[in-house]
């Protein structure tokens, strides 16, 4: 038997301040939500977890956490069962964050994922070895991000600017990128569109090559465009960008995308599931995946999606929503382990101010985080900070993520973007 | 760092004694060969692994351990760059023990193979768990295995006849598999077939249904047929075995028959290696995969092959050559970390008198194995038995599987089977 018991639970549900980041859909509320989870041992280990915290989420997380005392975290199979069993018909994908952007068919994965990251640094811990030891082995001592630039107002509306100021223009998000890179170093650059035309994105496309001759960039539009309009961008961007990001909605209307471009096109919105795997390989409709443990349902799943993507011969990179720095080390372990990721990945972690965990493990050094070589995911949780962005969920009202509602408050006559150009 | 660092590795290789089974491409040889992979570390754990022992993949054997000494056993993708780094150029895939049979493409999935399963064994000593809890945990307690028939001489020619006598009719197969049945359970049958013509492995196949009447059928003529043929023999067994496995070579072939009959066609022939996924799942060629992690390159990526199959539909299925315990107790591991691995697992077991581990924790009953569940394989080597079976090794004259060469030294007219009728 193994002496990795668990033997308490707990799910807390923090909120932190977030800037007026603008997409597809809206723009990003005052407070994103995240939860942390926490498993104990009776040895006295602790292993720690992040994902969503939208309501219905958290109360899937909270029903799952009350049935795991005494389950043993080395078995991971009996855990997917254990959520598949809490969940049992009620698996409809909403509840996690992503704003209307994304729907998942199945809650299975994203339930799962934060119990599985936190028994993976509970065995790490236990063996004494990193994380990235469980999966494999490291095969970088840092792992690259790229730089996530946002079209932004300059602060929301009813509170003082932030300090970024507003990106509306090509000017200004190219001083957003120097800031971006001045700041930590990266080395890649990637733009969320689908905010304006798609002629004024490409222009701030092109005025970033101007003001970073080497730098990869990528462009995002979450879908805004239609397949047409796709061919046009992806004739105009060839050369200058790495990737073009979801440019229209749907696995067809990428392989229509695709079947007229050389341009690579990545996702995180047509293939968000091991089952959407099939048909975009069968219709070559993606080049670049982009992976997110939060979303692929854990560590080892994502490992599997690396495998299935270098089997099939295409690029992967790494996906992010507004995130902590317990989500930040297991996306480096991750990213370490995967011998494929050689994509720079995505973070939002310069645009927060706040986090749950001690300083010091997970700083950027030319855009790179050095992986933890501690055991476990090699952060330490700081229980003032975590009551404190705890205390701030209770008093800040979100609930859930909602840029739609969150626009519509502001400007009543806002549509979501999807294929509107 | 990591207290798994290996400090000395050796390869010892060792000969048993295996009946004359007969196939597509010959006979088996009076011996059998493999190799025991052993690696310790300073702290005085030991962990095994098991494999081919041709002469030229015993050489590479050697060759990569030599390099071993001072690695992490955590590091699996840094031990797949030793063995890549090792290989260099002269990776063809000649040297493991396949009798002619299979052909594959690079040798660095068989030769890191007993490496990364000696590897887990060693991480499962260090943290006091089964391997199995290191695939994701044991999903099910036993493991259940298929009696494996075979057409054989009543001995080999020179040598006194073996416990098993002769089987070349459908009446001493089913005396064959009674005694299977009896002695360890089983509780499903697989025939290799590619020995006689199609009608008479036919209705070897309906003897055992007559004798058998509920008992899951497989047939396994390793190529031996047409397309038509093929089709011929689906029609006639259709309903009475679970699948047929390699009925026909080749991936377009598979494809070919796969379309014209609802049986399910199962390979360990034409998918056998990453690669070849791809092009079967294009033509839906193939319907179960049978994995080996001597083959298939250890037990993560054996893993991997499960996800696979899983996000793909596909049935999994696994396959054996002549083996000792140290592989079927890694197989068994597997198998059990494996939730899609449904069918019951080939193996060789019964066909051999000898082994290298002592007895008493691989035993079959109800045709099912025990998933071990003490630290890393669970089996222990006898120093004993490894030297006599190595004395075995020095004496036999045997250097590798050569089962069409043997066959022509006692029928010099023989012709491989494949593709014949």
């Amino acid at each position: 038997m193994s002496q990795l018991r668990i033997s308490r639970v707990t799910v807390t549900p923090v909120a932190f301040e977030d800037p007026p980041l603008l997409n597809v859909v809206g723009v990003h509320q005052p407070y994103a939500l995240r939860a942390i989870v926490e498993l104990h041992t009776d040895s006295g280990l602790l292993g720690l977890g992040e994902t969503y915290a939208d309501e219905v989420h958290l109360a899937r997380l909270e029903a799952v956490a009350a049935g795991l005392p005494g389950h043993d975290a080395y078995d991971l199979h009996g855990l997917r069962r254990h959520v598949t069993d809490v969940l049992g018909r009620e698996t409809g994908g909403g509840g996690a964050s992503f704003g209307g952007m994304l729907d998942v068919d199945s809650a299975v994965d994203t339930v799962y994922s934060p119990f599985e990251v936190a028994c993976l640094d509970l065995q790490g811990h236990a063996a004494g070895v990193p994380v990235s030891d469980l999966l494999g082995g490291a095969v970088r001592e840092t792992v690259p991000f790229s730089g996530y630039l946002f079209y932004k107002w300059a602060g929301h509306p009813g509170f003082a600017d932030d300090a970024w100021g507003e990106a509306l223009t090509p000017a200004q998000l190219v001083e957003q990128a120097h800031r971006m890179v001045d700041g930590w170093g990266f080395g890649s650059l990637k733009l969320k569109g689908g905010v304006f035309a798609p002629e004024q994105e490409c222009e701030a496309i092109e005025a970033l090559r101007s003001a970073f001759p080497d730098m990869p960039l990528r462009l995002d539009p979450n879908g805004a465009w239609t397949v047409e309009t796709s061919l046009k961008v992806a004739a105009r961007l060839a050369g200058v960008v790495e990737y073009l990001e979801d440019p229209t909605p749907g696995i067809p209307g990428m392989a229509a995308v695709a079947a007229g471009t050389d341009v690579p096109l990545a996702t995180n919105m047509c293939v968000i599931a091991m089952e959407h795997l099939p048909p975009a390989i069968a219709q070559d409709a993606v080049q670049v995946v982009l992976s997110d443990h939060h979303l692929w349902g854990g560590l080892k799943k994502s490992a599997l999606l690396g495998g299935i993507t270098e089997v099939w011969g295409m690029g992967l990179s790494m996906h992010s929503n507004s995130h902590l720095g317990v989500s930040l080390a297991a996306m480096v372990h991750l990213a370490a382990a995967t011998p494929n990721l050689t994509y720079a990945c995505d973070t939002h972690y310069p645009w927060k101010t706040q986090d749950v965990i001690t300083d010091g493990v997970l700083s950027f050094v030319d855009g790179s985080v050095a992986v933890p070589t501690t055991p476990g995911l090699g952060v330490t949780l700081d229980r003032d900070r975590l009551g404190e962005l705890h205390e701030l969920y209770l008093s800040c009202g979100v609930r859930r993520r909602e840029d739609t509602v969150y626009m519509r408050s502001i400007q009543p006559d806002f549509e979501v973007n999807t294929a509107r150009w």
